[in-house]
């Protein structure tokens, strides 16, 4: 292992490049996880149980506390209003911070009240428009009480038959409900605008690509940026791009990382083609040598649903992807890569990618987590931590957790 | 309206075809609904109750008669156990009758049992295997004692992850299950072998296709044959030639009919690519016009999940789009079209499936309806006789029905 | 036939609307068919010459006069430079007029020199770039000097592996040389900045979408929007509400119409799906109907290749379609429809919709057609003028033509 | 490197598998290369010439020479008729042996002359049948002579627009064509069935999926199997499980491999999705670990298109991927594998795959290729021959060679 990690070193430094550098990075490189992750989710179909799955907010931040405890680089959780709606926040926001943790992204939920059948910004109701935008007030309420700066919002809005309503006319009112939410927006704080290709609404969906979601942002400040679902895009096409795009725009805000195969199956982030992960952190890392605005304050978030797989080992499974990907990133050699590109090597320029993509990190992340004390596996850490058996004894199975409808 | 009826029997008898030929085949052509069509059901995000939705199998078939009623052709109704599960069938069977109904193809559910968490018939578990055997074999008895004659089996088996578990063994178990459950059925009775690119599985399904569907059926014996559901295919497929396919192979069992833009969105037949459905019509047809043996016995079934819309109104809503495919599909010149395809007249045989599709054949299916004494506008039919009024008043609205996890 | 366009009449009225109304409309609407799309094409597999095809401008214009001749809608025809490029403008203008056409759209090619190996607008080399630039300025000169307003411009700048390029360098370059065209088009001329998902790039494209070649237009200024052509999308896309959405950005420049079931097909359009056709077209004349701004002004041009089949008559047949399908949606019940849509009838307000698109508009295209003193037949009329024929006898088989590579 | 290789071993050896049964796999697996990667090829839109790119027979011979040179593993050529028709096949034998090759797969070209509008072997006319099966016949003797024992048979056959031709129809056709072509297949020769799933042929294809190639290669006995080209498939498409599939019945005849983003876009082979070829890999070397008795027989051969890339050094590329991607699946431990498939521990089976595919294998290899006398980095070994410098300068720039139609 540490032959390998020398190895890393050397080769960095043929490019010019301190290895210390590439792990002040990784070291300062930290995700959050969702805390509906740690809850019960499943398909239309059937939601499986997992034994000790959380079943609110409080064992989801215990939870949380144990990824933190094995990664080290994931100290806040994303929560999701109304699914983790408490009395009192100010408690809620002292208990995560007795675990280690702080509070995150907060995402109003416009899709599970019986009014939003036919939508909530875009609703052709100004009723329910109303309704949907008091929702997401009162989520930048809680923003603000309990110190997070992200709103991340994501609509289900959209139609299933055409003809169903004025595509138009709901761009005019999800234009007009976004400029009222983003009046109320304290100045420190930012609406990251996600957008989704479809599902669940299945003809349109008003909010379905990086295109609309920009414009919107566009329209209504700085403050609103837009948010990358990795599965939220149809098949073939090239999100490293999209996220060029965003940060060259200057409104990349931030991802929800997760993998799939066909639809948004939000599987476990970099599992099914773990080398397109690497090149969305590769535009990232560029973006971040040319010194871009935006690269430095995006919020890097996980948005996964486990349908038969452990919640808490999934998430950590997720993050060591996540990190292997950046990490891989950081290896490219830059200044090559540059020449091959300016000289239509083409092939050479893609071997430069290559190179570092195909080099392990396992020995490199192994370092980072042994000098910050943590266990070099962080997957073997928790499994023999003995937790999971723990919460799975202590908490009652097959109770409704999560939020979803069947979970 | 009589012009019209009129225009199309000059036209097809400029074609060679008698028009009450035509109508024979409209007037013989049934559809079967689903019981569970009738019931709540919607996305992994959100089940929107509808007021009135039927809360159990009685409520879903006094629903379908009423589809019967305006339609005409929707003799028969699904089954899906065990969510019609009932004590005594012979009761059900009657009350069915007396509703000028018949009870049709029974649908097992392996999906919905915890044990069904890495499969059912190709689960690693011999025990869960054999509880998934049962409970065809039960589903087999249930058919018998109601005298349907048609199994129709859907997996939702496969895997998440790469590696999860072994491709090549689970093919083997199911081959194995398959073969326990054929050697069960009734000699008149078939067995329906669904496929589905993927969903709820994200990584691979075991029936993703209709070749390995067929694989299984021919294997197993001249009663098992493929079922095609519409929405269960990767963008872009050619489902006419499917059809045709398996029509030459003589294993076209049956259909599932919905429509989709993207996944399997279940939405209602040939709401959003009506030419699709008459293409698939035109193969049917055209098979049938050369004495195809398979052509004769192919079960029209629907199977939709109706998120947003009024059931009842969806279900018939469907029906209307088949027949007028299917209608649309015997208005082609056949003795045209040959000639054109074997001269190598590209766009005179295209024009001749067009000539056929662009035809408004409202006039003709009308004359059919009133022939039989129904209304010639079965949705106006069913919206004037107060009945989506009253059972919205009679039914708690709300009440778990469908079987759907979150309905 | 009258008795159907008499029902119609009635239909429309009962809507409010008079049926004199929808055939101004019919009779104003005009298409470009594209120069390009009379000559041989192909794939990369293979060209398949077609006996009688175009082999210059003169016989391209030709061609398109015949379309013109039995349509009556396609008074003018784009160009393609430099396969169309010719010595003296005026005497090609003058011919052009002399066979009742006018020259439309100037599409400049930065594609086919060996020095686009890499791009053209956004290629890493200044020169390349210079080259390209002086290109599509010598074609706003030809624009000029021909009394055409409309610059169409396709890249098909691009990548094909990862890191070959570096993303936002290309799109810096990108507008760069946009700009610099865009300070050189005249006052009264538009460009249209065209999208493609991919092809023949395989891994990214600088313009891949909607989103994308709005930007850029927005940053050029108002003389600058967006081309949608119906085939450069990824499946399941919703293209009618990309319509809608660069309407109301007031963006939409125009069409180039096909078809596809996969990919960049290039197939007559309307040829696979006719219904979103004609939801395409709702949106516009939704849009109309509102007196939206950029409604009046989009430029409807076609952009096929035919591998297969007769070149002329597979253009008329692509007029035949978008008249279909706009005829279609001038039918629509807009009150009824609105009415629906705020009321959250669903199937209500698809059923209108789709009221419109079962009618068979024939009868009503036959009128405006005898008005203008046409056949009512367009394909009928051209088959019988015995052109084909004659051409074929006249044209040298297999002449490279058309500008593809194999063609 | 020595290190890292020591440690593979030491990983191995605690799975039990001595590492010189992996290099002794590796050692023997060989691939095959195309005639016509080494020539000039394109889009539809653009042939970009390659300096140097070899202009006939010989030159691609040499050009593959050079590729075996440098890897060791691709000692066979596959050959495409007429594309490399020549008077004298015993001198091009004894001119390849020469070389250090042999002469492989046969690939008749059915779709570039005339003839072939419309199909070949499933053609509407005899006569263009009987010519189609004439040329695969010829191909046959030619293999025969050559002493190659694989025809590598794909069709462009299908249809454009629907109704151009009888599907059922052209399948009884194909079928038929098919069996007079088996029937004159030797004994030791197998005939490789290839599908694809769109392209040249838009609207239907009658080779679309490997379901009807497999049940095409069961009509005509046991020499007939199928090939699976890894970029002919629909978007998320499980490319493994239909290895696995095929190897379960016994009838995968081989590959063509290559990767692509969205179409059939003939990359380099693990470019865009390494974890694919892995996943694909794992199939095999399952099947070999149960002796499977089709794993030893497959044909591993190579199809790519290279537009803008060097071809020889694109060509290395590629065995490199295919190379790294086979000893990666051949760490897989596969007994902790089993274990934790069966014990339905998804994470852990999961990792067991990741575990090999994150091991850099590059020290394997390079002590494989210094075992076999070969410099541990091909591609540097290639550039730094000067061949590439050298056919630049002796071989006319732009000749148009390859065959396809633009080259």
């Amino acid at each position: 292992m540490a032959e390998h990690f020398e190895q890393i070193r050397a080769t960095l430094a043929q490019q010019g490049t301190d290895i210390e550098q590439v792990i002040a990075h990784i070291q300062t490189f930290s995700i959050e996880t969702p805390s509906w992750g740690y809850g019960n989710s499943g398909t239309r179909f059937k939601v499986f149980p997992w034994p000790g799955a959380a079943r609110d907010l409080r064992e989801k931040l215990a939870d949380a506390a144990q990824v933190q405890r094995v990664t080290g680089c994931c100290p806040t959780v994303a929560l999701h209003i109304p699914w983790d709606q408490v009395d009192d926040w100010q408690e809620i926001k002292a208990y995560a911070e007795h675990l280690g943790l702080r509070l995150g992204a907060v995402n109003p939920n416009l899709f599970q009240d019986h009014a939003y059948r036919f939508g909530s910004l875009c609703h052709f109701d100004k009723g329910v428009r109303s309704q949907a935008i008091a929702h997401v007030l009162s989520c930048i309420e809680i923003a603000q009480s309990i110190d997070s700066n992200v709103i991340s919002l994501w609509l289900a809005d959209g139609t299933n038959y055409p003809g169903q309503d004025d595509l138009r006319h709901r761009r005019h009112r999800l234009l007009d409900s976004l400029q009222t939410i983003y009046a109320a927006l304290p100045d420190r704080m930012r609406l990251l605008i996600e957008y989704k290709f479809f599902e669940p609404a299945f003809y349109s969906t008003d909010l379905p690509d990086w295109g609309t979601s920009l414009l919107m942002a566009q329209k209504l400040g700085p403050n609103a940026e837009v948010l990358v679902d990795t599965g939220h895009h149809p098949q073939g096409t090239n999100i490293p791009q999209i996220v060029a795009q965003l940060l060259d725009e200057d409104r990349l805000g931030g991802f929800h990382f997760n993998d799939r195969k066909y639809a948004d199956d939000d599987l476990i982030a970099g599992s099914l083609n773990p080398f397109e992960l690497f090149c969305i952190f590769h535009e990232i890392v560029g973006a971040q040598h040319e010194s871009n605005a935006n690269a430095g304050r995006i919020a890097y978030m996980i948005d996964q649903s486990h349908n038969i797989e452990p919640k808490i080992e999934a998430m950590i499974q997720s993050i060591l992807h996540i990190q292997t990907a950046y990490a891989k990133a950081l290896l490219v050699d830059r200044v090559a890569l540059q020449q091959a590109q300016e000289s239509g090597d083409v092939l050479g320029a893609y071997r430069v990618l290559q190179a570092a993509y195909e080099t392990d990190v396992r020995p490199l992340l192994t370092e980072v987590r042994v000098r910050q004390g943590l266990d070099p596996d962080p997957i073997a850490a928790f499994r023999s931590s003995g937790y999971a058996e723990q919460v799975a004894r202590e908490r009652t199975l097959g109770e409704s957790v999560g939020g979803y409808p069947g979970a």
